[in-house]
């Protein structure tokens, strides 16, 4: 049914239908405001907004994929704190030509990573508009001690979950149109860029443990993402480049040596942290728990030697283009206008 | 500054140089989440999303109004649930072309709201669009007893605050580019569509002293708003014309007669609640210290009698058009398709 015969009311109700009951929602959906509980006295909150055609291109984004995908990028942030994501508050703009059925494939693909996550949608604001934009608002629960970006030490290890640089490599794929041979293989990067995995686990035992100095996901590209942590700790970074995780689609696709999407192609949504040396076996261990590899890739020095990459021949790297700047023109943004 | 020299980092932390910090606020913008404190083990929360072209018009709007009325809706929902706000979390979509100053302006508007109603901004989102949009979530605490909309009964009297109609005049007046000789009559109503007042007052006594059965705050028009209301109490409603408060503003420029505005226009942003008879005397005193005249303008009665509105002639009104739909299509809808 066209939104425009369904109306806004009728659209809330069928979201407020197809939404669980969740733990701790005390009022959900359908009133002024949404009233929950904690179980503590205080709260993480993260906001992000995708709108069509700078952050994703319906043409190759299904609106399941696209509704998973909005979640993803607000647990990674809570994840990046040490938190447990709990609910979600979610506004869309629609263009009035949309079937209901679209919106109702977007909910899927929102409840579907809402329910192995633990978290509910609550509420948000349903609107008309020229173009597809989904903002949401993740609310979670801290662990006793947040991870924030600003802990790191000079000397302290610097480590990744997984792989780095398979989303913005899909991405590239996507936008050349050249899908090449490669089957199973660019499947492997598309589903990294279609439904990223938002690091909980890893990220709520490493601030319950309290290995971690200092944390931050990966979302504008390692580069760029390591320069907050190395600001807001005054430290500078020295990463090792043949020791960056890349996954064997990303070895097949680009070669281990074109290290452009894993530095700088953002969007891997894995978390980069900091540890003093002494907690190098917990992390070690860490892994099999957190059901995710942990990869050292560095190590902090003084701030005033800024964030360097040693290439195999122990020459520091050219970086030219950092990451991602929304705002920004360069050749970089512009190759990661469309991204989800 | 065009944001495009700014960038995006530069933005933020122009951003977070000028927004105070709050009580409660244990990080605020620069992490990955903000993690704040609550009084309470439990939250309200609420969003609302403006887009331009469907809600506001910058041919008229200016960014200072345009950031305070982001900030008032939502702080208007907190209101209607009877809770305090208390941290803002704002998401922005702003055209390349943008000038950083409008920026700063949008965001005075913010803090000229937020530090009167004592919200703090904690974190958003700021991203590249085709047109500028906000998103904002607020996070209040509750009163012990929040207000929904399904508690009135049958025999319940009916109550608004302050006046109706006065902001989708406004608008039907920007709409038109009739600016008449009103003078400043028209400046009256322009006030109360560019910077509306959310009733946190008041809501928060009605709650507090548990004398409203039911609250909902007036968004899409006194009778679509009140149908939502009927419909989550399983009540109906009678509505004595007369007794709707209109301003002397109102009154000089469409007259008395003309409800249309005062019934359905929306963006009213007054509170309409439901009370037992037996604390007329209550709320009587209560618009004193909440600062804002209430009126009664009809009561609860059974549900399968619908919502009526009773004209001086003692005859039903036709209601034809009841309020804002994001989606329907209707002669009211077009009209308010442009609203801040």
């Amino acid at each position: 049914m066209r939104l425009s015969q369904l109306g806004e009311f009728g659209l809330i109700e069928a979201i407020a239908r197809t939404t669980p009951k969740g733990s701790g929602v005390r009022i959900g959906i359908g009133d002024d405001a949404a009233w929950v509980s904690h179980p503590r006295q205080s709260s993480l909150i993260t906001s992000d907004l995708l709108i069509e055609g700078i952050h994703f291109d319906l043409r190759w984004t299904t609106m399941f994929d696209l509704g998973y995908k909005t979640l993803a990028v607000n647990l990674s942030d809570i994840a990046a704190m040490g938190g447990i994501s709990a609910y979600l508050m979610l506004s869309l703009g629609i263009p009035s030509h949309f079937d209901s059925k679209k919106i109702a494939e977007f909910y899927r693909g929102i409840h579907s990573l809402a329910a192995r996550s633990g978290v509910t949608l609550i509420g948000g604001d349903t609107n008309i508009a020229p173009l597809f934009l989904a903002c949401a608002c993740v609310i979670g629960h801290p662990s006793k001690h947040p991870l924030t970006r600003s802990g790191a030490k000079t000397g302290d290890d610097i480590y990744v979950t997984g792989t780095l640089g398979d989303a913005a490599l899909a991405l590239q794929i996507l936008q050349s149109k050249s899908k090449r041979a490669h089957g199973k293989t660019i499947g492997q990067l598309m589903q990294r860029h279609h439904r990223p995995t938002a690091r909980l686990t890893a990220g709520s035992i490493l601030a319950e443990k309290r290995v971690a100095s200092a944390m931050i996901d990966i979302s504008d590209g390692l580069i760029q993402d390591l320069g907050h942590i190395c600001k807001a700790s005054g430290v500078g970074a020295e990463i090792s480049a043949d020791d960056i995780p890349l996954s064997s689609a990303y070895r097949a696709v680009a070669g281990k040596d074109d290290l452009r999407y894993a530095l700088s192609g953002g969007e891997d949504y894995e978390l980069l942290f900091c540890a003093p040396h002494s907690h190098r076996d917990d992390i070690e261990k860490l892994q099999r728990r957190a059901k995710v590899s942990i990869t050292r890739i560095g190590r902090c020095v003084a701030s005033r030697a800024g964030i360097s990459v040693i290439a195999a021949s122990g020459k520091p790297m050219a970086l030219d283009a950092p990451g991602h700047d929304h705002f920004k023109k360069s050749a970089n943004n512009a190759r990661r206008r469309r991204s989800a």
